[in-house]
């Protein structure tokens, strides 16, 4: 009678373990050079500051930053967040309805998925796109279908073809800054003709920008939330690649009526974020400068940036080409047609160098380029950039033999 | 083409907002007397102590404890879990592989749904029981069913024959020890009689004991995980009644193959829990006898536990009764016939003093008795206790009249 035992939900068929995360548990095994991760230099923690503010919430408001909080989290934060949202990315008009934190912005696409999912609900992404946010939306057994895309972001003539097709789509998920994997950021024009697209069908608009602010070069452009006329888009956000992953603090910005219905689906899922990570989130923010040390962030990371460029134009063989992203944490590497990504990852690693094959990111595996890879810069210090740009371009090489 | 703008999920038809988090809002306002929430006592948080580890992690392992981590958590954080377990509860010969951290039990609730749950499966649970395990299976869509208990816990010839009926069913859920919201603790005869039962089924027990170790008279009864001869037991505990929930910390344990599941799920929910709260809960494992707290908050509790009974003794009215419970935070009351437990509170409330009404801890709505409440007797100290119990029963003379 136990046969069938333990017997798992349907969803699970959809659901692997992320390809980042058994790499990143390999890489970390040995002694490899990892381009693998999305995970911020250890250098750019702003350790003394945040250990203030540890000092002084401990002193100040312990107890209630070790307590129980509200679903929608610590107040104080959430309205620090709203000033700089208004001042910092222009999305202004929003209250604290319109505000929830999260355990950084991967609960908050779970959540997303949670009260908006039916089984089969088309979901619309970039092709390619961040790989952990196709497996939130399949843990909901959605169908994510992926929409063209070309060097300026998704391409709205497409989107509204698609949207025609499936005209009950609910979400259409986008980075339209440094976007993860490809580093591309969104131009203006393609932003405004996607809320023209969407405006015209009932699906909301999933805005993730966790790296905006880490811009090197070229001028800002204005988030899709700022033009949102019908109040369509979720905005999110989060510290993690800014000040701290450890402490999973996100928050999501929107339409009153769905930041509630985040927050009972929150009730049912854990509660509520981490209270203390609040409370040192929010006194950091009271007592220094976040800009200032993003700035700093954004000189060890522009400088990355540089280095890995330079190696991979270096070291590179012909036939291997990338994106030149204006910021964020990412490249996106192009082999030569015909070489697997995921088969020179293999050899790459026995090279002592990891990087995150290509394929994964794409909706469906038969779209799927797999002669593309990406690289992260943020994480490693320029010598080993270098070591491992070189490693890995010498292992390209013995496949273009 | 709006209309039907957000159009959300079927499955938010089945969750409202959790009643304990809307009175505990309410509660928050004014100066009411609050027996609503579940909070442990401030006093019962070791300040001291936690910012000792605290500052140990960050001048020691400060980069790593502001990282990113591995989905199943700190692997000297789990191990000592397992080893505590080992020598508290009973529960051997589980290693590295059956144990993932989680946000919180509430986490492992929904998670467990997430795995295991398909829209319309049977999930039994206590009648009455904790209303966010209702919500977080609910989330699923799964059919929540309560098995009859009487004052020794689940009565497994009831169970049995519900599994008859239910041969299918997915999930059993049980609080054994000191139960959300009755009190009441299962027998060792039943426990036994339990797993004899489901070891027929293809079913999973999620063993949830968050109070366990809060015991204020009478002897342990060991966990339903140490019966488990099939390995069918997933048992979950949390730091948050024993230390702090604001860490939001728990732990499930269980076969591997499930805990593999759930990390996967996991993954695509929030990619793992707060690193920082892991580092400062292994660094205070460390450091300092949890035990020992554990003893200091029993005797706030358990002293409070009695001046609550004793208030209730003194001033309710004739026909209103109460189980006396060993351990655990809960008291539940039975008012008499006719008397609706909401109506009551919202009379309460009036006169400063608040608890939740019984029926939102039943399965459905048809079995719910709605002469119940709970009574929390952890949050607030000795006078407070006195004076909210007067004016409870106070407003209940008025319902007797």
């Amino acid at each position: 009678m136990n046969s069938n035992f333990p017997n798992y939900a349907e969803r699970m068929d959809n659901l692997n373990a992320s390809a980042i995360r058994e790499i990143l548990k390999l890489a970390a095994g040995g002694n490899i050079i990892s381009f693998a991760g999305g995970l911020p230099s250890p250098e750019s923690f702003p350790l003394e500051d945040i250990k203030k503010a540890i000092d002084i919430v401990m002193k100040e408001e312990g107890p209630q930053a070790l307590q129980y909080c509200s679903t929608e989290g610590h107040p104080g934060l959430r309205e620090k967040l709203l000033k700089r949202m208004a001042e910092h990315n222009g999305i202004k008009g929003q209250t604290m309805d319109n505000i929830i934190l999260v355990n950084g912005s991967q609960q908050g696409l779970d959540l997303a998925g949670k009260i908006f999912l039916n089984k089969g609900d088309v979901v619309f992404v970039e092709e390619p796109t961040y790989l952990a946010a196709i497996n939130a939306f399949k843990a909901y057994q959605a169908t994510v279908i992926g929409v063209p895309t070309d060097e300026d972001g998704i391409i709205p003539e497409e989107l509204e073809k698609m949207l025609k097709k499936y005209p009950n789509a609910k979400l259409l998920y986008v980075i339209p800054d440094f976007q993860n994997p490809t580093g591309k950021t969104m131009t203006y024009e393609r932003r405004k003709g996607l809320i023209e697209v969407v405006n015209k069908y009932p699906i909301v608009v999933l805005e993730d920008n966790p790296y905006g602010e880490l811009r090197y070069t070229g001028e800002m452009v204005p988030s899709i939330k700022t033009l949102d006329t019908m109040d369509k888009v979720v905005y999110m956000c989060t510290f993690s690649k800014v000040l701290a992953p450890g402490f999973r603090l996100g928050w999501m910005t929107g339409k009153k009526e769905i930041i509630t219905k985040i927050a009972v689906a929150k009730q049912a899922t854990d509660l509520q974020s981490g209270t203390f990570a609040q409370h040192v989130c929010n006194k950091y923010l009271e007592l220094f400068d976040l800009d200032a040390h993003i700035k700093e962030v954004m000189e060890i990371y522009g400088h990355r940036r540089a280095v890995m460029l330079d190696a991979l134009k270096k070291e590179m063989p012909e036939g291997v080409s990338w994106v030149v992203p204006e910021g964020g944490l990412f490249l996106w590497l192009q082999l030569p047609e015909g070489i697997d990504a995921g088969e020179a990852l293999k050899e790459c690693i026995k090279n002592g160098v990891a990087y995150v094959p290509g394929a994964p990111f794409y909706a469906s595996e038969e779209t799927a380029k797999v002669n593309t890879a990406r690289f992260n810069f943020s994480f490693v210090d320029d010598d080993t950039l270098r070591k491992g740009v070189k490693a890995c371009a010498d292992t390209l090489k013995t496949f273009l033999k």
